[in-house]
């Protein structure tokens, strides 16, 4: 019931009524977003980045939130994502906590916090806001729509049911539709949450959090987020220092790796709202990109057009997202005539290597946004 | 606090004390286990199989239990461990609650059930008593111990503890040591069992049992045993019947890879024992072959002496006991002079393709056992 907004955030109001796929409408609701560099006179030169279920829009420090953003080392001047070239606006997942409308926030036809009778979210729902999003910036067309993770999901959501959006695409271990492992473990960490007493239905409040519950989530999530080559060098069968132990706990923490879930749960738990984490949850569940098209993901992708050209990013060491859900996109962009770049990452992160192995992530997106061509030039194309 | 014991189980009772590695002793105590064949007069056909975690004693059917086993089609006349020629026994883990005294049973010194007054349990406990069992049998020394997973584990401990105990081995999708991917995972497995408030430090009753938190276990134990392969292809994105699902619960579940983890962990919570889950699943963390080499697991292996030929088998999709530690096994076993055959299995099931993978693991295991020679010649060598 609490929402966690930075600082500095910038909100676009929806249009009210703003339809929901699966039934119902929000009333009132808006998106929060950042943004970093200026927007050319064409508009020509708009970067969308689209995120994953948890992080908020402030993705790189700007004036207004001069904090470290959680893609710090890809957006700046210089950096990967070159501020200086590019309009880069990030947006914070409709249904989120952080800032965007979610069931957190407050039902302007109730009066008070939706909690369970937040509409049925899904994947669609936020590709819709987004694209309401972009032209509300006054941009007709995007150079470029990034997605990492859920936010890949809600990319080519947002690239097949809003053709022309954008002329490029870099998609970062994301997927087309949820396949039975992802499911199995989001459904775990759900349960998680819905077990612990404290949620009571949704109706948790500060003192009465299911605390229990989001960390058994949140524990679960880090697992799937990283890799065991990873934990292997790093952590080995290490333990931690006897003052770091609870003697009277004979079944406490006793290795460095149970002490790395510790604190990632620790630090996660209070500042995600329970509801939201379960409705974002449920929507990757629900993803398909070939659900118009009888299931077949391969004509779902190939629906796309417009997009000039791609570049798909997955990781060798990542469970939940695995490789060959980035290679049957990359397959299906090319098929949709987008001229895709694929790069396997042998990164040994797992599926948050994005987040973290900036020697890898860094120059490709780099090199893949050196190729699109000059702003001015493609504006006149379009026009 | 509940037992559970085959019909037809048999029992050894272990010397009194019977003293347990990490300090304490216990009293009275036994193994649960069942044969298969007859012992030749030299006691030189016999073998020896280790379980993993949670299966009891009753492998395959017997003329005390016509109920099939948990590895009917491997055991049996004419079947790849041929009855006919080996005389097979199967032994219930120390720990556990399927009839080997563990958490579950009464400790003779107050009355009561142990509970986590239970000393300490670590892996070499069970491979102790395992080299009684064997001993009390009358076999000086075993054609071959064959461990699966955890006991996969145990029989690696029982070569190392009690040398020339067997005269060859099969490990299947074992380990040498525990790694942190699998540590992590079993600790979440006890921290959902403990946070489960009718766990209450172990003082529950058939009344008052932790069932949220052993379904939340086994499910997360199950998506660890098989594998994301399996289940596209099994899975991929099918949904419940409409009458199977609940539609009253927003959240309830909805695909049918949610369905197949409840119906497994349905089958499977009210017949283990909460407590004997934690002892057993912390003596795997604890494992490591290498533990007396500075964790050096390889001079763990080395240390192996007097088996002659081994065949270890993993699986290329088990993310729980990973292929490369069937690599270190074999290549540690090598090292150790044992002429050792390594068969890396395609099978898509993950961990659990040993229970289900009959076409390949059936023919591996019966051709590995043609080649051990005949009983008579071995015993007269030994002799």
């Amino acid at each position: 019931m609490a929402e966690f907004i930075p600082p500095g955030t910038r909100w676009f109001d929806l249009p009210s009524p703003f339809p929901m796929k699966r039934g119902g409408a929000l009333h009132g609701a808006r998106l929060a977003y950042e943004t970093w560099g200026t927007l050319d006179a064409a508009a020509g030169n708009a970067i969308l980045i689209l995120t994953g279920m948890s992080p908020d829009a402030h993705a790189a420090s700007n004036p207004a939130n001069p904090a470290p953003g959680w893609w710090e080392w890809m957006i700046g001047p210089g950096k990967p994502i070159d501020t200086q070239r590019w309009f880069v606006v990030c947006v914070n997942a409709l249904g989120s906590c952080k800032g965007s409308t979610g069931p957190a926030s407050r039902n302007p036809q109730t009066g008070d916090t939706y909690r369970l009778e937040f509409p049925e979210l899904s994947i669609e729902d936020g590709a819709d806001a987004a694209a309401l999003l972009v032209q509300g910036l006054g941009i007709e067309r995007l150079a470029c729509v990034v997605g990492n993770s859920m936010g890949g999901m809600t990319a080519l959501s947002l690239l097949a049911r809003h053709p022309g959006i954008a002329r490029s695409h870099v998609n970062i271990c994301g997927a087309a539709r949820a396949l039975p492992f992802s499911i199995a473990i989001r459904s775990l960490q759900r349960e998680a949450i819905r077990l612990d007493p404290h949620w009571d239905e949704g109706r948790y409040s500060e003192a009465s959090y299911p605390e229990n519950g989001m960390r058994m989530a949140r524990k679960l999530g880090v697992v799937t987020y990283r890799s065991a080559l990873e934990w292997d060098g790093r952590f080995g069968r290490v333990r931690l220092d006897s003052e770091r132990r609870e003697d009277d706990d004979p079944f406490g923490l006793e290795f460095e790796v149970e002490s790395y879930l510790e604190a990632h749960a620790r630090r996660f738990v209070r500042k995600y709202d329970p509801n939201c984490y379960l409705y974002l949850s449920r929507s990757m569940d629900w993803f398909d990109l070939g659900e118009a098209h009888a299931g077949d993901t391969a004509h779902g992708l190939a629906a796309i057009t417009g997009v000039q050209s791609a570049l798909v990013i997955g990781v060798r060491t990542d469970i939940l997202f695995p490789l060959q859900q980035q290679e049957e996109i990359a397959a299906g962009l090319r098929n949709a005539g987008c001229d895709t770049r694929f790069l396997p990452m042998p990164s040994p992160q797992g599926h948050d290597a994005f987040l973290v192995d900036e020697t890898r992530f860094g120059p490709a997106v780099a090199s893949f946004l050196r190729t699109l061509p000059a702003t001015h030039f493609i504006a006149g194309m379009v026009a």
